[in-house]
């Protein structure tokens, strides 16, 4: 154990992010960056919301014939949907972005002084509209099933309360985030040389291990812009109720966890 | 942010390949490529289309006794062989070939200049080519079968216009497209030490995803070899009408993002 | 095989831990070793008997209309939650805490001499506590739903004997602590160039594997943390008979095969 | 495309191993690889075995109430099992034995002359006893459950011919030994520098995608052990006509591709 106080003692934290880094919005860097967060959210929430609504189309009674419940993707396949896409679009954006993709990702990483005050922002705006594009363009292509289907909205399952609803989305949220941190940590380079730091991998996992188990309870919305996105394009009241709430608290729950 | 500036100075972009390559065509390692591209595109076409036949067949309602549409891999099964070959064969053949095996990733290479015109020619032939045999393969194994099920070529689903199997086939060929110009990026690895460039393992799961969410449109068509290969076997006009148009138009997809 | 000859030359063992280290006990990574394993057993049992309450929950006739036993995640879905989220928890507290997670590991590796005696109690304390608290959130969360569906606390199935369980459950342990002693042996990095030592992945494998083994027969308890965890909070007598003996059974598998 | 080229000029190839090595013979390296390749066979049937059985026993109408197929892990799940159990056993023994695990694979490499004709029929002989004592170790524990569900023994399905199941046996076996040959090229490292060897993972992955497009059609006896083991323990006629011979020709398949 004296191994990690060397290494400790060799390794030097960076300086926390400014809140304000003009220099920052001269640099074309920044822009890329946005413009990268707004395309993967879009691909994420249109991906992901196409697989609800295919499953739900195929799985539903009075339009499969027999055994309608096991002809889609079932909710495993919707789990995989979510933490595979997470998994490519992190890896894809990471040398980029950092691939938050994630508005309650990107909050974490603010109160961790990782990334500027005017970065989380356009970020955060960035995956917003993304995510309602996203949504947009699958309600676009399935209007009618869109619609009949839920919008691929979060709503809470019958017998649950809100609050255990909320508790269940500020866990996943902090399983999500626990892990991000953990796999960006720059310590772990100099201190774990026998595991590897393969960045996306993990996260994906994490997102899916985290819809496996909130499916049932809320839909599962540790993405603040996945609920908006639903919730925006679908705009019916109990999603906005349910979901808008739960959206803003989610956000909050780095806050609870960074501080 | 400074960091990646100066390794963009330390990076210098290797020169676009040439249209025609006349040297190239002496060499032996173009003519391996070339083998390596049929022999993979067989191979995925082959176990693919046998996935999707066998899964048909046991979950048809005449054959098995009860709970038919359970027996098999699922929807979810064969999502996974896609993808899963995928990353098999890219991580096989990209020492020898690239690993491109879908004409639409050579027609994306060759656009952004990274492979000669004469390679991108030589290796669409070849996939053609093995994804015809792969299939035919399927079918002489298994000919009752395959002609019942429906040879495994994709067909617009009911209820989805010709319109809107386009557009998801256009951003499932985008998602492709884009997780492997990211995962071949040579300026990734002097810019990110964090996140090591396993290349096959995204572009697997790419392809996995977005089976998952087109299959219930289309089929899922962004191979435009394997529909090819699955059209021309099956032979049935409706294939042709509905996918022939496809494959084209999917072909194209890279072009327009690409530019 | 000359080569791992010379590489075991150049490769020394380090002294065993020694029993009771009093240095260690005035260091700040002893204790945040211990809330390390405290959280992740927490969250790896909160994620897991969630996943297993909400399949039950959705697969349940009498709640579900149609079809109910393909609603859920399924059993293969469960297998995969318990797997993914040792994968990620041993990810992230592997730099930390050495990611163990699981009594048994802790002791196997006590006994190979890789921990002292005051860091397996401390660790075995701390996962104990980490798996009844884990289990009290579901329970809080969903206290009608938890007493209903059993608990999440694992039962011997009707038509296999005591001894059967038991043998199942020694032989699961072996595959986990076998594939944690071949991915931590250091060893590796000096022989096998070929095959990166990503150790998270292979064990939380395992604990997929051996989920999909032994659900049919125990509910697999190769993690006593987990059983004792859920035996506590369910409190029910047939759990304790069958599963506590399991549990302190499984303990002793590493004994038998370390030695 | 010259850059192999160079990297070809700085690699050569090591010499063929000797058909009959006499110092081999003298070191204890080569008994603990025998001793490997016996614990990793036995294991890897006594988990595919046990889940295979499991997944008959909980989808068998007269056992389960209703919607018996979908209790179960499914097709799905065994097919993992299958591809995971390699993954796992390949990265655990590859540093001790090179983690063949498969008597095809053994022969593939003998037959490239990577190991010699000693290790190789050693290797074989472990394979078999492991597999047999895996299977029994199932047959064992569960007795009742093993004779009426099959014994996990490969039989053709009906409907398709023996021609059929030949053929596709021998495409899956190709499949899995042009995997295991392009993970395992010692050219891959010297030249390419952006696609790590991550070997067991591929492996793993090669494996389950057969068992997705073979278990509808024979049950898939890629590894010749395995259905032997299952043969033997099972010692029914039918298994026993059609699988011994599938076994046989199935080792010999990578005869056919080797030359």
């Amino acid at each position: 154990m004296a191994k990690d106080i060397e290494a400790a003692a060799d390794y030097t934290d960076p300086p926390p992010a400014p809140l304000i880094d003009a220099e920052e919005l001269t640099k074309w860097s920044l822009y890329r960056a946005v413009i990268a967060e707004f395309v993967a959210t879009l691909l994420f929430l249109y991906i992901t919301v196409a697989t609800v609504i295919g499953y739900k189309h195929q799985s539903d009674p009075d339009v499969s014939a027999t055994d309608a419940a096991c002809s889609g993707v079932g909710i495993l396949g919707i789990a995989w949907a979510f933490g595979g896409m997470i998994f490519i679009l992190v890896y894809c954006t990471a040398g980029v972005s950092g691939g938050h993709i994630n508005p309650a990702v990107t909050f974490g990483l603010f109160l961790a002084r990782k990334v500027s005050l005017v970065r989380a922002v356009l970020y955060i705006i960035a995956q917003s509209l993304g995510a309602i594009c996203g949504v947009g363009l699958v309600k676009g292509f399935q209007s009618a099933y869109y619609v009949r289907y839920g919008g691929g909205a979060n709503e809470l399952s019958d017998g649950y309360s809100k609050g255990t609803g909320l508790a269940a989305e500020i866990i996943g949220t902090f399983v999500l985030v626990y892990t991000v941190f953990s796999a960006t940590d720059p310590k772990r380079n100099a201190r774990d040389s026998h595991v590897p730091v393969l960045a996306p991998l993990p996260i994906g996992f994490a997102v899916f291990m985290v819809h496996l188990a909130t499916i049932p309870i809320t839909g599962t919305g540790i993405n603040p812009a996945r609920s908006l996105g639903a919730a925006v394009i679908y705009n019916k009241e109990k999603a906005w109720d349910d979901h808008v709430s739960d959206a803003l608290l989610a956000s909050c729950s780095p806050l609870l966890h960074s501080i």
